[in-house]
């Protein structure tokens, strides 16, 4: 989707040549509004009922109203922008910071949880979602005048499946509950991955005829997506770490460094787009890969600097977005459109608002189920408490699923009546699960879980707490793994890969990785020990 | 001109949705090419005779020729750009880096002399380039033919007046060389500032009835863009310095600093851009105030992140540019356009070559006689070795005259043929002094300044050292003026502002600066002291 705005861009540019005053006003105002939403998102912390999306939703619907007020009901945008924008400019640096600052020691330690929950539980959710905005919208709403595709269903479904957990990742303390908040953040990054995977395969498959072919087709085609995409951001990720490490070693120039990594992951998103591919599941791997070897062999200052400016652009990107869709709120021809049956529209919202309610229920609990299963230790289990607050992660809608929504209904015609309606009721969603969801999340969580000192006394018992693994890379190879093993019995046979499947998989990925992955891409504990070296268990405030 | 580019972005992005299969392909390539120059100049930085942007020049050259031979000599290009996009995303970087890391107190204690030098120099080597052009192409070629206007000579005398200074900043040694080093930096960017400002002062002016009075009137312009560009770009910077430090002292975020940084050099560009005032020359004094004031009033984290990315997105417009420039090079249809008249397109290159060696020397030489009349001290005074290796390091011409003759002889038909004629020679003087003049710099500044000894001792003896002001910061207000005045005797009278104006001005900057400005904006000295912080005289690499 993403390749006719690039080429549009590359050949069209600058043939038009009318100086249009007015839009450089427009940039401007909206970048003072840029700024204003973090001064005021920064003044507003102490607040913790608030927080940076909210406060740019709000300031958004703002200025929606100025503008609606001084071009007499005529306009709500500073700017319109091609729904191309969001997947070329504002994603891109969103996933691809998920990625980068991921815990991967907790991620892959929860890796099987994570996955059942983001893969396994956004496709459940998706099919919920879709089916029952079929049933539901065919049967009580007269909504058939609309003429919705089957196409259009499963892309509702995938829309509404893409979650948006920053507002409860702010709240958890990942030192208090590291489990609950690996399980929220990697479930979060996962499903969005999922979602445009899912939404993509959708698109570019013929709906016109299924049969149970055209279905094992479908998900054919979505498993090699998935998997073609996250091989060539791994290798995009693991040529950056060669790179960097054969080239650069005692030799360090900060900028090369830098801008070699920026351009590495850029290569990896355009390669992913002319193969067809999802450039966004590219992009995240090769952010994780870039994080765990690449990060580690260059200097210090390249790993500041990438650090921080990765987490801005990720930081500034969904500000913008979150600043756009307030403003496109008010957008009043859309709202005229489904103006003759407001009715209609309010019921619409709030079918799609409880599907988004029932879906997210109908995986989170009896998944946690599941996992329970195969765990031993009572501190691994996910409780009842803890499994309400993953339910309650995910009901946010964002910035996916806007772009989504962007992308699908505002392909073809804005003025279509199905397109008014979807975008109007998409938009809905998000303000309404944003803000009064967003607004509740704070004292949700603190009354689940309310002892901080319940869950740092549960830190301390776990066994190999994240904080052992700081001193590990001033350890050699072997000696990594046998401290690795003194708390933990030693996964030994079939019977530990089958009842502990996801601690047995890091086992053998930490043995494969320390021996052959890090001495040839270098890695934590494979290059220089600097003194006093950013670990990666710096918070990161945005993800 | 950048604003139809911006608007062009805004409004029409995406409306074309025809999928281009090729210029993906290409926009892979380039980014692959670009990741290669960084590789390859890292690899040929021990061979001191190359620089990245021969080596980006040359990989452009080579891609040239593989496009040629595939395309069959139809295209050597991978991607047509605009030439707005030099203004509105290649040029900003640059012009801003080069501000924000300029050495302020080299930069203010030899003030005079780089101002001399930057503006006052550029100004004659423009009259002369102009002037020269004019006279020389009416007489001794029949150039008739290509129909070149008034306005068309002085674009050529402000295209070939901005230098490109890095080469030689290569070579020089900052702590061997103080002076010179900051007076060839300092110059090169209050150069390319000039020389943009000239160039949109001519492309905005009249020139179809020149008297007395619209001469005035020009200068009235010139003098008119150029004040209110700076004052524009420094209330930028001392606002973002002042939020920052009201808003954010005691509770820092990186993250937002970060981003608040950014987008306020990007809004005080926009904003220029908005007033029709010279941008680049706006973003120029926002990089130095930032530097001075917004940037110690960051965390640490966030002080190393904005030096790098700054400096890294600068590196990457610098090779993008001569890699484009390399690849342009080879454009066959407008060797095509040229090549009934080879003989008339070597003595224009030549004689415009030519033009840019003379014009050079008549200022340089000159300015320096002028500019040492008013130093007391020898060691202040800019020695004739010296002078030429000044002379020498503003001969090379890049990034901007490239950018400002794209500008130029591409925005009506880029198939006419003056315009073919004047970006061939363009090219030609642009290649011909960045690749030969470039590989002999070493070896002259080699041998004009041999003995890095001499040097080492002339910058102890010199009076107020830069090292000496690392350690005020630590000292309070008063006291800081003290230690200054411990070494350079006070100028007290009006005699000193007549004999030493710099230093004097500098005193006296000093002293206003301490007593009101860093109180209000912060800056150095008036942030809490954080130990290890990174101090401003990290060697910057490129400029």
């Amino acid at each position: 989707m993403a390749i006719s705005a690039i080429s549009h861009i590359l050949t069209k540019l600058g043939m038009v040549s009318t100086s249009d005053h007015a839009s450089v006003v427009s940039m401007n105002l909206f970048v003072a509004l840029l700024c204003a939403c973090i001064v005021i998102g920064h003044l507003l912390e102490e607040n913790r009922w608030m927080n940076e999306s909210i406060t740019a939703l709000v300031i958004g619907l703002c200025t929606g109203v100025v503008i609606l007020l001084t071009t007499r009901w005529k306009s709500s945008h500073l700017l319109v922008f091609s729904e191309d924008v969001f997947f070329i400019y504002l994603l891109p640096p969103i996933i691809f910071n998920a990625g980068f600052q991921v815990k991967k020691k907790q991620f892959f330690r929860n890796f099987m949880t994570i996955m059942l929950f983001g893969a396994v539980g956004t496709l459940i959710s998706f099919f919920i979602i879709s089916l029952g905005a079929m049933y539901i919208l065919n049967k009580l709403l007269n909504i058939s005048a609309l003429e919705m595709s089957l196409g259009d269903y499963l892309a509702i479904g995938a829309i509404f499946s893409a979650t948006d957990s920053v507002c409860t990742l702010q709240v958890l303390n990942q030192d208090e509950t590291p489990l609950l908040y690996s399980v929220v953040f990697g479930e979060g990054v996962v499903n969005d991955a999922t979602s445009v995977v899912l939404f993509n395969a959708i698109q570019s498959f013929d709906l016109s005829n299924i049969n149970s072919k055209t279905a094992f087709q479908f998900i054919g085609n979505f498993l090699y997506l998935f998997i073609s995409s996250t091989l060539l951001g791994v290798l995009a990720g693991l040529l950056s770490a060669y790179i960097i490490k054969k080239l650069y070693f005692g030799r360090h120039s900060t900028d090369r460094e830098v801008a070699l990594m920026m351009l590495m992951a850029y290569f990896s998103y355009m390669l992913a787009e002319l193969c067809n591919l999802s450039a966004i599941l590219t992009v995240f791997f090769c952010g994780i890969v870039m994080s765990h070897y690449t990060w580690h062999n260059v200097t210090e200052s390249s790993r500041v600097t990438t650090k921080h400016t990765f987490a801005t652009l990720s930081f500034v990107a969904e500000i913008f977005i979150f600043l756009y869709v307030g403003m496109d709120a008010l957008d009043i021809e859309r709202w005229k459109l489904v103006s003759d049956s407001p009715a209609k529209s309010v019921k619409l919202s709030s079918i799609l608002l409880g599907l988004v309610l029932l879906g997210r229920a109908a995986f989170v609990f009896p998944l946690s189920f599941l996992s329970n299963l195969t765990k031993k230790s009572k501190y691994d289990k996910i409780d009842w408490k803890q499994q309400i607050t993953i339910w309650w992660a995910g009901l946010m809608r964002g910035a996916v699923s806007m772009a989504l929504a962007y992308n699908k209904f505002t392909q073809s015609d804005a003025k279509l009546r199905k397109n008014a309606f979807m975008i109007t009721s998409t938009i809905t969603v998000v303000l309404f699960s944003t803000m009064v969801f967003g607004l509740i999340t704070k004292p949700l969580v603190r009354y689940l879980l309310p002892s901080p000192k319940h869950f740092t006394s549960m830190t301390s018992s776990e066994p190999s707490s994240p904080k052992s693994f700081i001193i590990e890379p001033l350890l050699s190879n072997g000696q990594c793994s046998e401290s690795n093993g003194q708390n933990v019995p030693r996964p030994s046979s079939l019977r530990m890969l089958l009842t502990t499947p996801s601690r047995s998989v890091h086992h053998y990925w930490r043995k494969f990785d320390d021996s052959f992955m890090r001495p040839v891409f270098g890695g934590r504990g494979f290059v220089p020990f600097v003194p006093g070296s950013p670990t990666e268990r710096d918070n990161p405030q945005w993800r």
